[in-house]
């Protein structure tokens, strides 16, 4: 149990909050993580201020998580430099996704954190108070997380979901050597020869890949159906690493450079 | 996981509230207890009325859950029937008690629940707002529970603890089979001939055992020291079952007798 080391641990998990409308949920929020010794808060498209005179209130003492936040107004920037993204969800939508309960999360954090190389971070990805993650943000997330409340009462407070998943983030950074020998066994996480992807590299992939795929006559984004989910879907669960990042890329530049050809006649 | 099973389970826990200030509290600990599909609120001492607006607003919904909790005035009150009583506390005070993580705690629940029989509840006591619980609530406990919290920013909201202790009651009432088999193989946890005593049993002999104390002229009560403490701490930690109770019981009024012999002389 470092004490240094579960620090840097913790410095490396990012609380996204999506389009948060209430400024005492922010706060909420905020002495939750610090509670839990996270302090790395990002704001996508807020619809309030967090600033606002509730979110200091309820934020009790954790003014520098407020103080230190960021805001973007995409979600892809606030999840540019992490290699792993996890997105809390009350229940798979439309195409099912790997899922993961909160505990789950918890056993699966040290290789994560491991194998995201020293600038890794990793994001855990938070909806509307109303509404939830949409469907497109869920299908930016490696995987997602289901808290198992009463089916009957499920709508949990944003602040206590944040709560629970900054309690299970600090007791993986606390108590690494329980992670279960039979989750790190798998090849995808035992020793690996290079580092993963940044969520940034695996965007641009897929958006190469959709531009690619569209380019072949086989996407048509007037009727895009479940196309570019499912394949989100495939490249999240395999967890890519940089140097497959960079064949692929390799790859759709070729089919690229096939479906235009230079002017030049190939006959000649 | 079988929710019918999962939900008798559920209905066997009880959180107590010793001497809360803010009535928005015990509406967030309504909603706390049933998102995670717990019901039995009791409050002990109260200083505020559980019926106040700010109770409703924060509960959320979570109505029954204020319409059905119990008040009483003392805390001996609100755990008689309890075979397993568990207080959280921010670090071990006096005298070292029996100290569990919140895990360790949902680990150890299966067997609590089996053991307490058909009608034991299991009690989980949190503290005043401003300083939890005095050392005599500690002492009234089986087992205390520390929340690890970030030790720059310890002071976790009620309403938060009660939310990360129903989530490890709820997780333990969801994957019993979870249960290490190490955990279950120790002899006061496995198979056991006689139901474990209810808190009011264990109680009423420690109440015997004082007064045989001073009676004895071993227990001075303008000078207790940490006599007390320390047997209840013994007991607490033994786990007694009923049979264990009365012999005990038997030996105190045994040695009563013996110090208030009868008017007819021993002699003659």
């Amino acid at each position: 149990m470092s004490n240094a080391s579960s620090r840097s641990w913790l410095d490396r998990i990012r609380i996204v909050l999506v389009s948060t409308s209430h400024p005492g949920n922010i706060g909420g929020v905020a002495r939750a993580m610090k509670n839990m010794g996270l302090s790395d808060l990002a704001l996508v498209s807020p619809r309030c201020a967090p600033n606002e005179r509730d979110a200091i209130s309820r934020a009790s003492g954790a003014d520098d998580v407020l103080g230190n936040l960021t805001v973007h107004g995409a979600l892809r920037d606030a999840i540019a430099d992490c290699s792993w993204v996890v997105g809390c969800s009350a229940r798979s939508r439309t195409l099912p996704w790997p899922m993961l309960t909160p505990r789950e999360y918890g056993m699966r954090l040290p290789n994560e954190i491991t194998h995201g190389g020293e600038d890794g971070r990793i994001a855990i990805l938070f909806g509307r108070e109303d509404t939830g993650l949409t469907n497109e943000e869920l299908h930016h997330c490696h995987a997602h997380v289901h808290i198992p409340t009463n089916a009957e009462f499920s709508s949990l407070n944003l602040a206590a979901a944040v709560q629970l998943m900054a309690y299970e983030t600090r007791l993986a950074a606390l108590m690494p050597e329980t992670t279960p020998a039979t989750l790190t066994a798998t090849p995808e996480e035992g020793h690996w020869d290079h580092p993963l992807a940044s969520q940034e590299e695996t965007e641009r992939m897929m958006v190469h890949m959709e531009q690619v795929l569209i380019t072949l006559g086989f996407h048509d984004p007037e009727n895009p159906r479940l196309l570019m989910p499912r394949l989100r879907r495939l490249f999240a669960r395999t967890r890519l690493d940089k140097m497959e990042v960079n064949i692929l890329r390799g790859i759709l530049s070729a089919v690229e450079r096939q479906s235009h050809p230079r002017p030049k006649s190939r006959k000649s």
